[in-house]
């Protein structure tokens, strides 16, 4: 990052107020009628109508509309565990994002402990509070036990975004590169640097999406996790291959595609040169990739590139992902984000990226012209559309799948882009 | 409360959009910059700054002005314990009376736990998140541990509404009360109808102010607390009295005062027509009062009389209290809220009343004339002087005590209303 991003980040989360929230009335209280209403004695009434029947909170309070958006910082981007208060500003980024993304209003909440028992307690009991929770910057594998009992407890939708929010927005950029590499999902091999809620989340989702579980060679500090290995925590264990490759540079051999989610300039030219023709790379690692996009088409022209980075083609974002997620769970009241709605959201991103880009978003990314291609595998994050189209499928999805209280929603008009399945 | 007002409260609440309040950006968020500056990767750096030193989160997040408004919903304004959920829509309505009154940022948390430690626990853990704590509707006597612990685990204020913003009000127009009546606090003697939360509290309070204790006859309903009942918890022990008084019928003859925190029509008028020259009656109960001032007035006219209701004149309404009280801490980092400060919100209150009142406020309730008298004992809600006087009281008290970790903010003119002490 440079000196001048660096102070103008400072700059803007401390001027001309701290932070980048606020909470605002949406009522009046001007009058005192407006207080007796909004107050004391008017209040009691919807108190009354909720305790009769708890889905009244959705019509008396701001619930359906509010997502936690929870941490016990032990996670921090790629800064590691620095603990609660320091990942507010993260948490803090993200509501900004769901509001801006989808109108949805959204609190960041620092859990200060780091026990995962005592996190889930915490979250547990608070959940009734909001519509939705959205789970940030933990560190695995803790990530997935908690993950797991939270969406037990509640009956609201609890979803890990760097799990599965980086897995569907990797998901949906690797279909298209595949399609523009020649190359079938069920045939590929893959790599993937990194052993983190990331990279399981991705790999499993590449999975459902039809790779073979064989043809994955998932790569730890200390090196490819293979049968062999007795070190490994269950959620690595799943993905353990009956392989004789232990190192990088015996995994690269021939691989198809590259997922890094790992750390800057781990993988070399000379290891990009090794791959099969056509090589999908999808360098992860932010704000350093692990190999640099210039550096990767000087190697070899025939590669398809994405990264983190917004200054590079094929930005793989989160928040082309969760906005939208949440938004079409919200709106038909799921009880849970599930694979279902996961799926439809990666067609709904794939097939998105397909259709012809409007001038205002062309206009928005420097004006050069962004067709389906190798430059552009992926809708870019200030696409209106979004919001509408991977909204609408994840509302679709869930109440197809039967999690949804709610019927689809009148204010989706009908799917007009792509042929979203 | 009418039929008119129970169907319009409903509306408000559920039109056009659900609840009372929403969370928006305070920071521009249209560009590709704005998204590296707000989120990934420019917010890596307040991240590192709060890891250096937590003070930063102040600089950098909107912690400094943002107070949690919490409830388990276990004593919920009148109604009783009916749970988390149902207590949202006073929860919302509180944060909406602190951003409207303060400029406070308020987002509500409900805990879903009947257990004191379950609540203890979860509040102390996401108590990172805020600049302040206000615990609401929580029924004694667990209120008084809850409150205390946090008190002790958090670095921040903790501070239960029902109990000290309802005594900083009361005690402001009670000493208003006497000193119209021409009585002495040292020697009045009291009725305190109620023996939950609020009455502890503020009879608490009135004794600070210098009321004696053996002066105070506490009833729960059982009958008057004295010092021969063996059925009394700790908070009601306090006020056990060595009196051989054991009704109200029997406490009430010649008191000065009584204050109502029970129910509806407890003070009959015979009751009334036995308390001494110049009663004070404080018929709190909301929206019912413990008698209706038009009965009273007409049994007797030296009575001086306030309600919780805003359509007679001296409503006792928190809304005078915590939204300034909050203030004043926040604008000085002060890290508890201190019986000085407390104090000090009590004598700012009071002393304001005697202060002419300025014509919009006259105007916002109706025209008539307001100035210290039987009919106007302590300030109205829509008095936007209540921001700059108790607020500033507040802070300065809680700078002389030793609490504040900023020093009395410029922005504070110099008390300019009454000779606040």
């Amino acid at each position: 990052m440079s000196e001048d991003l660096r102070n103008a980040a400072l700059e803007y989360h401390a001027n001309p107020i701290p932070g980048k929230i606020s909470i605002e009335l949406t009522k009046p209280a001007e009058t005192a009628r407006h207080l007796a209403l909004a107050y004391s004695p008017g209040v009691a009434e919807p108190v009354r109508e909720i305790a009769k029947d708890p889905e009244n909170a959705y019509k008396y309070t701001g619930k359906g509309n509010l997502v936690a958006v929870i941490s016990n910082g032990s996670a921090i981007l790629g800064l590691g565990n620095l603990g609660a208060l320091p990942s507010k500003p993260v948490m803090e980024g993200k509501s900004l994002l769901f509001k801006r993304f989808a109108g949805i209003n959204s609190i960041d909440i620092e859990v200060d402990s780091e026990s995962p028992q005592a996190f889930i307690d915490t979250v547990k009991r608070i959940a009734i509070s909001f519509g939705g929770i959205n789970l940030e910057d933990i560190k695995a594998p803790e990530c997935f036990d908690i993950e797991r009992e939270l969406i037990e407890l509640c009956s609201i939708p609890v979803f890990h975004d760097d799990q599965h929010g980086t897995a569907i927005v990797t998901a949906a950029g690797m279909l298209n590169a595949l399609e523009l590499a020649g190359k079938s999902i069920s045939d590929v091999s893959m790599v993937c640097l990194g052993a983190g809620a990331a990279a399981i989340a991705c790999s499993k989702l590449l999975i459902s999406c039809g790779m073979k579980p064989e043809n994955i060679y998932m790569l730890d500090r200390k090196g490819v996790i293979h049968s062999g290995r007795t070190d490994l925590n269950q959620y690595k264990a799943a993905f353990a291959n009956e392989t004789s490759k232990r190192t990088l540079d015996e995994a690269i051999d021939a691989a198809d595609v590259f997922l890094g989610l790992s750390g800057p300039n781990l993988l070399s030219p000379e290891q990009l040169k090794k791959m099969a023709p056509n090589p999908i790379v999808f360098a992860c690692s932010n704000p350093d990739p692990e190999i640099k996009p210039e550096l990767a088409l000087s190697v070899r022209d025939d590669v398809i590139m994405a990264t983190g980075r917004s200054d590079y083609p094929n930005q793989v974002n989160n928040v082309l992902g969760f906005p939208f997620i949440f938004r079409g769970a919200l709106d038909v009241r799921a009880t849970a984000i599930n694979e279902e709605m996961k799926l439809a959201a990666v067609h709904a991103l794939k097939n998105l990226a397909k259709e012809p880009v409007p001038e205002d978003v062309v206009n928005a990314y420097g004006g050069k012209p962004l067709s389906f291609g190798r430059e552009y595998i992926i809708p870019k994050p200030m696409d209106i559309r979004l919001l509408n189209v991977v909204s609408a499928a994840v509302a679709k999805a869930a109440v197809d799948s039967g999690v949804a209280k709610l019927p689809y929603p009148k204010h989706y008009p009908l799917l007009a882009i792509g042929d979203i399945k």
